[in-house]
Order: C-alpha cells, then structure tokens, then sequence
C-alpha cells in the first residue's frame, strides 16, 4: 500500500482540516449528504459594501483591479472617534465569519465600536478575475497573505477618509485560526493602521520547515485521551483492524455495511478514502470540541468528542471494534440521524475555499504534517516535501516555499512585536502551533484549558467554562488598554 | 512659457538630485565631461560574491531568478556570533556605497564585525532580466523596495545558513539617503532579520501626499543663507534676470558667451536647461556641503557652498549678476579648471541608476516638489500630480501611487518601531523630509547642524565638525547597545 500523506487544507468557519489522502493534494471533502447550517440569513444586522481594490499591491504593472466585499455595522459605533473592529478575514465567505464571531458582536455595545468585517481575496465573492482564476494559475498569483494584509490596510485607510467621525478611530483586529494569523501578521507589519490585535487559535508556527510536524495529531489524540483513555487505544488498533477486515474475502462488503456507506466499497484505495473519513471527523471533532450543542460544518452534541467516544470506550477489537467505530462516526456524520447512508467520497460544502486554500498550501502555507501511529492514534504517515512540491507543481504550477512565511513574519522572534493577544483552546490541535507562551508585556498568550478552536471568539454561552469567560475577560481589558494609549 | 515642473530624481553616491525640467520625467543629467571621481579600484579590502534571488518574492508562478551581487569583508569579524554589518544598498552600483561608508570599515574592528554591502536590485550588475529591463515595462515590474528587503532578508537567512559561527549573529542595518529609508523599513518589517538600523539622511517622509512640497528648496535655501544671504538674494533675482536677457536681441549668444556653453543656446528651452543646470548644481551643493574637500560626482573644495557663493555674495544686477553667477557655477562643475566649455544639456554619470530610479519615481517613491520663490530662491513652480502621472503613463506605462509608501511604512506614526537611529545634517536638503524628533526611548533622531547629506556615514576626517564627531559616538553607543540586547 502506498504510503498516506497528511495533507492539511482548511475549511471555512475558521476551521482547518487535515485530510489523508493517497493522492498527494487531491483533497478529499466531506460527503455531501449530511446537513449543515445554512448562513444565508444572518443572525447579525449589517450592511454589505464593495471596495475597489488593485489586484497587485505590489507591482505597478498590472494595474487590474477586483470588488472587495465587506461588511459594516455601525449600529454601537460613537461617531465621535469611537474605535474600529476588524475582522481579518480568513478563506471562506466572509458572511461566515460575520455570523460566527459572536464576541466582537458581544462587545462592540460596550466600546461604542464599528465592526468591520473584510473579505480575503479569492474567496465568498471577492475573487479577482472571478472563478475562471482557480482554472489559469497566472490569475492565481496575487492570492497571498500579502496582499490580503494590504487590502486591509488599503480598506481601513479607505474607511477612515470616507465615514466622517472615523479617521482618528483606532482599529483593533480580530481573526480566529488563519484569520487570527493575518491580525497577528497585520499588527506586525501594519502597525500604522491597527492598534493591536486578537488572535485567536492562530498557529502562526505551524508553518515552518523545521515545525513539528506529529504535534498536530498528536494533540487530536491528547484530547481524545481527556475523555476516554480506551477510546484512544481503539482507535489506534483501528487501523489495521480495517486492513485486515478489508483484505479478507468479502471484507470490503463488510465494512461496507457496517458503516452504511452508499456506495460499496472496491478496492484498496476506496478503504483509503473510508479511513480519511474517519480521520477528518476525529480532527473536526477535536477541533469543535464545544461545551454546548454547536452546528457549523455538522449539527453536534455538547463535547462531542466525549459523545464520539461513548460507543468505543471500552476496549475492544476485530468486528467489535469496527462496529464501535461506525457508531461513533454518526456522532460527527448524522447526529440529526437523518442520513441513511454515507457518501464518503465526495461532497461539498457551501461557501467553502477548497480551491483558494490548495493554492495557498501550494504556495506560502506550507504546514508540516505526519503521524508516529505511537504518540498520536494515526496511521504512521511520513512528511515527504518533495512529493508535496510534486503535486503542487502538477496540480497549479507553483512550487512552495517552505521558508517564506519564517521571514516574513518573524518566525518565533516575535521580541519587536507588540499589542498582539494569541489565545489559544488546548483541546484544538492548532493549538500545537500557536504562541502559547507570552513573548512579552504586550505579546501576551491566553490559554483556555476546555476551549477548542477559538472559542473564545464565539458568542458567550450559559455553558461557557469558566476558563473560556476569564479569558473573554482578559482580552477585553487588553483591547481597553490598547485603545487608552496613544 | 510652460510651467516648469521640478522632477526629482536620484543620484548614486546616497545623493538624490533635483532637476528642474519643463518635460516631465525627462532628467536632465549631470554634463558629461567634468571629472567624477572614479570608483573602479577599491580603498577597501572585500571579497564580491552572488545569491540567486526569486525576482518575485510576493508571488508564486514567476519562478524567474537573477543573481544578486554582494560584497563582503570578514577580515574584522569575531567568527564566534560577531555581529553583520549590512548596507541596505540604495539606487546604484554596491561598489560606490561600499568605498563611501568608512563609517562601517572604520567600526568594524571595535565591533569585530563582518560587513556586507547588498547590491539593490535593477542597479549596479544586479540586475533581472538584464539591461533589456529597461526597455520593457513588465519586466520592471519587479523594481520595488518591497521586493528589495525581501532580497535584504533572503541574504540575511543565506549568510546565516552558509557561514560558519554567523547564525546566532546579530545584524545591523546602515544606509544613507534612499538606502537610509531601506535600513530603517527593513527594521521595520523585517525584526526578526536586523536587530538595529541607522538610517542616516532618511527622508521617509518627503514620499506623502501631504508633504510639504518646498520644503527641500527653502532648506537648500537656508544652506546658502548660511553662507551668504546676498548669494540668496542674488539667486533668488537671477532667474528673471536670465529671462529678461534672454529675451532681449543677442540676448542668447550673451548667455552662451558668460556660461561657456559648448553649444550656443537657440529657444527658449535651452534656457530652461542652462537653469537646470544651475539648480542641479546649486541643489548638489547644499548636498555635499562638506567640511572637507570630496570627489562625490564632482571634485569640491571645503565648504563648497560658501565657495560658490563668494562670487555673488555682494549685491548683484543684470549683466554682473550673470557674470558672478557664472563664475560661482565654475565651483562645482569646473573645480579643477580642466574644462573649457559646459555641455549642460547631456552627460551621463558612470554607475548612475537613473532609469531604475525614474520607475521608482513613477511608482512608488513620489515625492511631491515644488517652489515658490518666496521662501526659497528658485523660480516659482507647482507641484502638479497629474501631469506627473500622465507623464509617468507615457514613459513607464504605470501610475505612479503616491498613497503607498505612506500605508506601507508606516507614515508619521513610527510608534510601534524600534532600534532605528535617524539621523540628519541640517544643510542637507533632504533633512526636510527626515525624522528630526526621536519618537521614543528608541525610534531616536540626532542632529547635525553643521552636516550635510549623510556626512557621518563618511570616514572621519580631521575637519569633521564636532557636531559629527558627537553623533558618530552616540551611533556607536546605540549599536553597542542594540547588540547587548536580546
């Protein structure tokens, strides 16, 4: 069997996602036919506006130029030089994050603030070129977080000489996962236009040729571990226990039914696709692991992960073991039970950057990634970059720079860097990437023990744990501080 | 007569130049056949070297390369994490700034430091795609500081990885004038890569919109009142003057005759060249105004200020104005009185980077000019950003962006930099745009009231005034610190 590579893509709604896959690039989604929540009504009162922006902030050459979509909401907003929220936003619709950033919409009353929230280029609908971009790779060469960083400075200059009261507002940044990377990054290199910054759940050292590269699912597996110590040895006999099954006589039509798949499987590569199933479920379940009932890419339970984990709790092995699993797969997949069967080859979701964050992986975005199958309950994967340059290479004609992002941003000197909050949930796997030491008086890390990806950027929640509400705290006095100094 | 338009634009050797011209964007250059110094054969010892940079380091599918030519001396270095030296190289050959910065070779041995002079790109032999650049817009496309740090950075992390004991060295940024803004912008974005920068001669802020457009002709003004009030007011009356006698019968060839011009003036532009020619010599001037005799692009007394003015320091009117005004121009372009007569229409300087710096001037370096014969001694003329973009549009097929450089760099608002010293001769013109306050304990300015462009960069020199002497020391003691930090 060929070797599995990790393959870490993101999805929207502040979520990355590592798909394995044996066909290095070539993404694998999740299936098509479980629900998800639908964001085309907001939950949010604000208006939607356009600003013309220069494809290629830095060149003069091509003078193109594309519609940037932001959002605005100036409902709490002191017009007297009451201070400016951005949301940095990360790859996805930027209606998304709007609607899921609950703790910007939380305090904006409270600081007289307008809340801005920015698209990033080439995903929702602020797509130079439009779609036919993700078909010609040249049309592809202006998606970088550069030129993300300087649309936001560009927009916020724009907003300052436009909205009468606002041009000695100052700016606060927010952004979760790789949007709490661009507010980190925008305080960094545009400290002129934002006063400080939020980042949440941002692993701003992931991104690193020399980042390590197990932490990831090592992290998944350790808050696996937190709720059943059983649930994780299962799952790391799974895996063979799957190869066997699927290489005995009429072990794939086993399998098959057991997990209720639509379509049976056929061959040693169908049996991959079922484990990168199983696999990006176990990673978005770390990753969501939420104290209350949540529906982003999934309608969920409360603690999910302990849910997940409630069928295979004890020990068990053989059918046993696989029967164990395919429950646990409808906590994640059909926790509505409306599903019947599961297509797990394929599916869409709405809204979603697929194409954008391949590009970026491809390009500037290059995370480590690999599997011990001892310190973390994955199959053992090794980190291969020549093979990932190789599909980069075929798939868009670029080839990554595993040390762009190191000096571009610093690396881990963060010691000239100021006004920046990285917090970080311990039970989200970006955590393994994140800062979560504070670099100094005002390069400050928040840790929260039971939060999972940025939840503190969530609406605040009778279910909260406590750590998650002194953290929320915290950066509220921060962002005070900020905003009192000069 | 159409209005004159002054243009500037820069001139190796850390000088930039002003030129009057009434055709936008077409420099008049320095006349060709007075003497310039020559630079062919070094003072110091240094070894030259290549790196293969990306031409593009802000995308991804030009995976285009050219080799970036560096220099560097060891000879001083402590190979035990003794510190870099780097000059940000500005707008012309490497091997100019290298042999005029004793400032680094004469600190070196105290701070056992290896120095390295890195070459910006599009100048000297560094250049992409070749001499045919210039020829073809798009492939200038790639001539921005933006990409120039980058290529400052990727050397930096190349020395480290490649030379042994380099890679805990600490790195200090030195540039004067354009290579001045690059060392403090490279603090500025790149703090993981410089520790420090002194920025000698920096005028980061005559690129704004909102610059004050006379000020550098009222400080080139100021450095001839210095000398002489009655050589201002003389200057100041000679304009009229010219054109009075230009328009009378004979009038040119009387000119042609006082001026010793090679070719005999024939409209009413050649007069608008023969007073460029006297405002880029007056404009050099208060440049290199220094207290030593200097070969920069001319061979000059001491004080050469004071030298051209004593022609013209007493009252003057019609025809003994122009004759006085004659004489005091044979200081700077006749020094040696090797000359016979003045080509003032033509002339190359070996080195220049002027078609580089013409781009640059039409992207993104705009610097607004004007006078307006009041407060300063030339002929009033406006700043007219539109026929300097059109003229940009017909020459580069680009449009210059003059909100840039200020969004990117930060503008008036250093607050949140660090380690950057600023520091500024008073009789340099360019003082007018530098950062004359310290703006915290360590984004600090220092004065030199009696220096002109960037003299403590300059090797010492028995006749240095005190006040460079002085500044020279607090250099020093703020580097000494910077590389005691962490």
């Amino acid at each position: 069997m060929a070797a599995h590579m990790k393959i870490c893509t993101v999805v929207v709604l502040l979520f990355f996602v590592c798909f394995t896959s044996s066909v290095l690039l070539k993404s694998k989604k999740i299936q098509k036919n479980r629900e998800v929540s639908k964001f085309s009504t907001s939950d949010y009162n604000y208006k939607t506006e356009y600003l013309t922006q220069k494809i290629d902030h830095f060149g003069f050459v091509n003078q193109d130029t594309y519609q940037q979509r932001y959002l605005i909401a100036d409902q709490y907003w002191d017009p007297n030089g009451g201070p400016i929220f951005l949301y940095t936003g990360n790859e996805g619709d930027i209606t998304l994050f709007c609607n899921n950033t609950g703790f910007m919409w939380d305090i904006a009353p409270e600081f007289k603030a307008m809340l801005i929230f920015a698209e990033h280029r080439y995903y929702g609908t602020s797509i130079p070129y439009g779609q036919t971009a993700f078909k010609d790779p040249k049309k592809m060469n202006f998606l970088t977080s550069e030129q993300a960083l300087a649309d936001y400075a560009v927009l916020i200059k724009h907003i300052k000489s436009s909205i009468p009261g606002s041009s000695q507002s100052k700016v606060i940044a927010f952004g979760g996962s790789y949007g709490g990377m661009l507010a980190a990054w925008f305080r960094m290199k545009y400290p002129n236009v934002v006063q400080g910054s939020l980042a949440a759940s941002a692993p701003i050292w992931t991104f690193r040729k020399d980042a390590d590269c197990d932490a990831f699912d090592r992290t998944v597996t350790g808050t696996f571990r937190k709720s059943s110590s059983a649930c994780v040895d299962n799952i790391k006999a799974l895996w063979k226990t799957l190869n066997t099954t699927a290489s005995q006589a009429s072990g794939l039509s086993k399998l098959s039914e057991i997990f209720h798949l639509c379509k049976p499987l056929k061959s040693a590569d169908d049996v991959t696709t079922l484990k990168n199933w199983i696999v990006s479920a176990l990673v978005y379940l770390a990753m969501v692991d939420y104290p209350y009932p949540s529906k982003f890419l999934a309608p969920l339970p409360a603690w999910p992960v302990k849910e997940t984990c409630r069928p295979i709790s004890t020990p068990l092995n053989g059918d046993n073991l696989i029967i164990g699993t395919a429950k646990a797969m409808n906590v994640f997949y059909n926790y509505t039970g409306s599903t019947s069967c599961f297509d797990i080859g394929s599916g869409d979701i709405p809204n979603l950057g697929i194409s954008g964050w391949d590009y970026q992986s491809c390009t500037e975005m290059v995370a480590p990634s690999c599997s011990n199958g001892k310190s973390d309950m994955f199959e053992k994967s090794a980190w291969d970059f020549k093979e990932y340059t190789n599909g980069c290479l075929k798939n868009w004609k670029v080839k990554p720079d595993i040390n762009w992002i190191e000096t571009q941003y610093w690396g881990k000197n963060l010691s000239a860097a100021s006004n920046i909050i990285f917090s970080n949930g311990l039970l989200d796997p970006w955590s393994s990437g994140g800062v979560l030491k504070s670099q100094s008086d005002s390069v400050v890390a928040i840790l929260i023990p039971n939060g999972a990806h940025h939840l503190d950027l969530r609406g605040s929640n009778k279910a909260d744990p406590v750590d998650v509400v002194s953290a929320r705290n915290q950066e509220k006095k921060y962002i005070a501080s900020w905003l009192k100094s000069p």
